[in-house]
């Protein structure tokens, strides 16, 4: 007995090493955190996307030569008026819905399921870019400052999202006070670099870069509109995650909506600022787009030089793009988990695996960011065409089902309350036309730059979400037809059926004899039904053998012979099954194969395994029920010895 | 029950699209073959070797500078004389084994199981990489004529083998005459482009080429031994293949050997010349290793001019390559199953699929050839150092055992007969000294290149099949001590045991109460033994929830509650099983689980499928038996007629 709990234990020890001891279902908690630490959170996603945006803009103005890079302020200019007008929408979110409001919650309590999964369709595929884009963005600022590892771009992207992986199915505290580190080392090192950076210009001592690397592409367009247009819809992706503190509200002390409120509202100044002022500066030192060297490490050079300043500059960069794929790793499982609990998603992303966390929604993140990252060979230019479109398509769902929202709470008398279709409270307000205006203009203008997006970028890789976004929302809703039919095929309704026996016929399928086979039979004999032993006839020689083994060795019930020209074991056995269930069709059919239980996983690779085949193979087939009978072939020895025994009492018995 | 069958069916008729209807046994069949026809059927391997070699001679002369590229002659020379002698060395070969002389067989025969795997190891080995490099360099000639398609190298060559998978899932008659048309193309259009050459070089036409492409490598390094010795080293892939024909002995007329023997004086005097003709020639037109044009492209360029010639040329050359690596998806399925069947490798691979083919064979030749054609990005030159040491071990294997045979040829008296050690005959010969002192040098000869190309690729790839071939021979061996002790432990001996019946006890596992539970409870109640049904309680409302239900529908037998504090099913399920064990160690555990069966895939997969975890959680523990019951949610309103029927039925019989 002392080997019997082995294969487990190993088996959960490799798991425990990875991600730790299972968790109690008890120990789920929570915690409340301020403002200075909410915005370290939350905002880490959408500051983390200065990193890019200002190299992708000028990536797209570089076709037109480098005496376009000039416009790429006007462009950001505009983009920080975008966020102005998003903030001001967000903020009337964050005060309708206290106890979170993403775009997945806010659509579905005002436009209803279609477009709610129309939401969670954006969110979950722009999750997966997210840790993309930047992970790849991150290790464009590691080769940055050590261009050594240039060749090594996937493997270390790689690895990167496998490692958070790790981390993120142990389970992360991710409201917890560490989390905030990052983001203010960026803030500070970002900052001491603008500042240093702006004091230089201001004295005409900031110099155009003499070694900026090469263009990145030396193809020739002439400078059109639509040119601006795809500059301007690839700067947009800094507006990313602007809506992370929507989802997060129940997470700030009380008063919950005000904090949050506030929160965005710094953390808008401070990403608008830090993106104007990248974007400024860039021009000024004359950084280019380049495969080699980002914009954030050319800033880096042009303030400080070569050397411990810059790199500084670019580990604090790469660290909160880190965080930023972190928070991926936190909100995709969460709404994969709620959507799966509304039975839109596959109902595994909803069950917490033995650390508390939703393994299934962390692997499946991983394993798709992995993917792309190879797809497309970890290139931050050739991600950002998939990524925002969701972003946007998010936003103007969101602020559509405010504006919904606002019209509905104008209906209620002052004073009254009244309740959405999904059941939040409304409560009557003044001042419901001026809101309604302010989250119309902000959908109106993301639906805009979505569709600005989607044609400027369409040939880039963008054609391919404009059919994912509508493929997946008819996957969620077919999955939930599925769960809807199956529950109602379940279900027992009023019928009351009293449970009751039929008859039993016991099928031995048969392919040697030997000390499993014994099993078989005395499992067989033990469930005291009658039963029949059946042989598939593949290989002549071998079916006489067995022929006289059976008689000299079991030497009692039937054996059959079913012949096989095309040397298949599920066919001739499935065609008998069907003629014996032809003949009583209220018979249960009981095969029992035999099986070897090898106690390790590449020996169980050296066998057949033809059990799992026959149980695929059967099991459509009403009243036919497959056991495998596992013969454990490392306890042979005592189990020799036990059979021995029993013989001898079963023969006592007998006897009796 | 018409739409009974329709699972199998369809999944059947997708397989029958792409590989064909199945096959009977009976239609394995044999075919002989003419010496013109085997020169082309077996010749396909070595001849299309010359289409990489010289390029891999003047890649590594390259390292020297462009003067060094003269070098090539003598050492095609040299590899000449090589070939010269492994010709002579394996037409005794072909004598001593009419049936079939393969490395494999010979080293079984004369050295041992442990060489005998060696052999395979290698041979195995190799004929992936036979695969690998025949198609990238089938890949780089039609790059050669059509440049537009490099940025798809890769993608090209997966498709190439998959199609070739294909093919041979569906079976090709591996010796059929329309094998032989790519082989006498080949021959012809490479024929007719030297004879055109010499002539034009003769007459002083042959110039040397303008627009030679670019030097691959632009390094320098100095012309040392060590330098001409890896030149050499990669020159000698131009004898991969030519052992083809001591395998294929038997697919001759009679007189086997002497057919195949005289086919194999042909194909080494053809590839000889043609080797040392392009050398020669390549030499000539200064063509130049490039990754943009072979120099077989060059070659047919300088000849013919850009244009129908040089295209038909390179044409022919992809062609034969097809062939060489087709010649793979024949050896390796073949090898694989002789190894399995001696019981070294997995038994699965010695079964023929439907189509009469060992398609587990060809499914993993097909999958390592495309995993080594992604990892090393379709470059032949990436592929080499990898290739050619398996080559020239086994061929060196198979010497040394023909030296051994020799040997004991020697110690028999004229006219009197022996028998090796795996049972060929062995008959006196006269000449038993000259011709060991042949297969000697012979082994001996490869044995030296081998060690060259080992130390002189070391660093380039070859440490990697250094470190692969002892441990695939450590995996062989393993694998044959697990079948040998499985064997011993199945086997009952001379024990003489009665089969035998023992008490059971019925577990249901139980979740909710569904139609499906309904089912299980029928099926506990038909068995007619002691049941009792189980829940693991993971969430406290569903378990109350459950026991209402279960008391409201079923109303009879103990329902049990396990708690589960970590969120597991298996855990506490398996705990308690093992109690129960503990209490009567002869017990049969017999555990239902219910299981819905869905009519497709995709439904099967959005359902938790907890019964694949227990039967692998639990298999370990002796006499627990696990029984799936599946109930088929699409046959429910079929099935809830029945039952109501039964119901009435069971009460009837009941009131008796």
């Amino acid at each position: 007995m002392s080997r019997l709990p082995r294969l487990p234990r190993s088996s959960r020890s490799l798991t425990e090493i990875l991600i730790g001891p299972p968790l109690e279902t008890a120990a789920a908690a929570h915690q409340s955190i301020s403002k200075k630490v909410g915005l370290a959170v939350f905002a880490s996603d959408a500051l983390s996307s200065t990193a890019y945006a200002t190299q992708e803009i000028l990536l797209i103005l570089a076709l037109a030569g480098a005496g376009a890079f000039s416009l790429s302020i006007p462009i950001a200019l505009a983009i920080a008026v975008l966020l102005l007008v998003l903030t001001v929408s967000y903020r009337q979110t964050i005060h309708a819905y206290p106890s979170g409001g993403g775009a997945y919650i806010v659509s579905r309590d005002n436009l209803g399921e279609t477009a709610a999964q129309v939401a969670a369709a954006a969110l979950l595929t722009d999750y997966i870019l997210t840790v993309a884009v930047s992970i790849s963005s991150g290790v464009d600022q590691i080769v940055s400052a050590v261009p050594a590892l240039l060749a090594w771009r996937i493997e270390l992207a790689v690895v990167m999202v496998l490692i958070m992986a790790v981390i993120n199915l142990r389970g992360v505290k991710e409201s917890g006070r560490i989390f905030a580190v990052p983001t203010y080392i960026f803030l500070g090192s970002m900052a001491l670099t603008l500042i240093v950076g702006f004091v230089r210009w201001a004295t005409g001592e900031l110099n155009v870069l003499v070694d900026a690397p090469p263009l990145m592409e030396t193809a020739v367009a002439p400078l059109t509109a639509f040119l601006v247009l795809r500059a301007f819809s690839s700067g947009c992706t800094a507006l990313t995650g602007v809506e992370a503190i929507s989802n997060g509200i129940p997470a700030f002390e009380e008063p919950r909506s005000r904090n949050a409120a506030t929160t965005l509202t710094w953390m808008s100044i401070i990403l608008g600022s830090i993106f104007i002022s990248i974007t400024f500066l860039a021009h000024h030192i004359g950084a280019t787009p380049s495969e080699t060297e980002t914009v954030i490490s050319q800033l880096g050079r042009a303030v400080w030089g070569r050397g411990w300043g810059q790199v500084g500059l670019l580990a604090a960069t790469t660290l909160i793009l880190i965080m930023a794929a972190n928070t991926s790793f936190a909100d995709f499982p969460r709404l994969a988990a709620l959507a799966a609990t509304d039975g839109f998603l596959p109902r595994q992303l909803a069950y917490r695996g033995s650390r508390l966390v939703f393994s299934w929604g962390i692997s499946f993140l991983a394993g798709m960011a992995i993917f792309l990252l190879i797809i497309l060979r970890a290139n931050t230019s050739r991600l950002i065409p998939l990524y925002a479109i969701g972003v946007f398509l998010s936003f103007t769902l969101s602020q559509s089902g405010m504006v919904l929202r606002w019209l509905k709470v104008g209906q209620l008398k002052p004073g009254e309350t009244g309740h959405s279709a999904h059941g939040t409270t409304l409560s009557a307000d003044s001042q419901w036309r001026t809101k309604m205006i302010v989250n119309g203009i902000g959908g109106l203008l993301t639906a805009v730059v979505m569709i600005v997006f989607a044609v400027t970028k369409f040939r880039d890789g963008a054609w391919f979400v404009v059919i994912l976004i509508p493929a997946l929302v008819m996957v969620f809703l077919s999955i939930h037809r599925h769960y809807q039919r199956v529950a109602s095929q379940l279900s027992l309704g009023d019928v009351v059926i009293a449970p009751h026996a039929s008859n039993v016929k016991t099928i031995l399928l048969v392919d040697d004899v030997h000390a499993g086979t014994l099993r078989l039979v005395n499992f067989a004999l033990s469930m005291g039904q009658p039963w029949e032993a059946v042989h598939v006839a593949i290989d002549p020689e071998k079916t006489e053998r067995l022929k006289q083994k059976w008689a000299a060795r079991i030497g009692q019930g039937e054996l059959r012979i079913l012949p096989s020209p095309y040397r298949s074991i599920a066919g001739p056995l499935r065609d008998y099954l069907l003629s014996l269930r032809e003949e009583d069709p209220r018979l249960f059919i009981h095969l029992l194969l035999g099986q070897l239980a090898m106690p390790r996983f590449w020996e169980q690779l050296l066998h057949r395994n033809t059990n799992l085949l026959l149980d695929l193979v059967l099991r459509d087939i009403d009243r036919v029920i497959v056991t495998s009978i596992p013969y454990q072939i490392s306890l042979r020895d005592q189990y020799l010895a036990r059979l021995h025994q029993e013989s001898k009492a079963g023969e006592m018995t007998d006897n009796n």
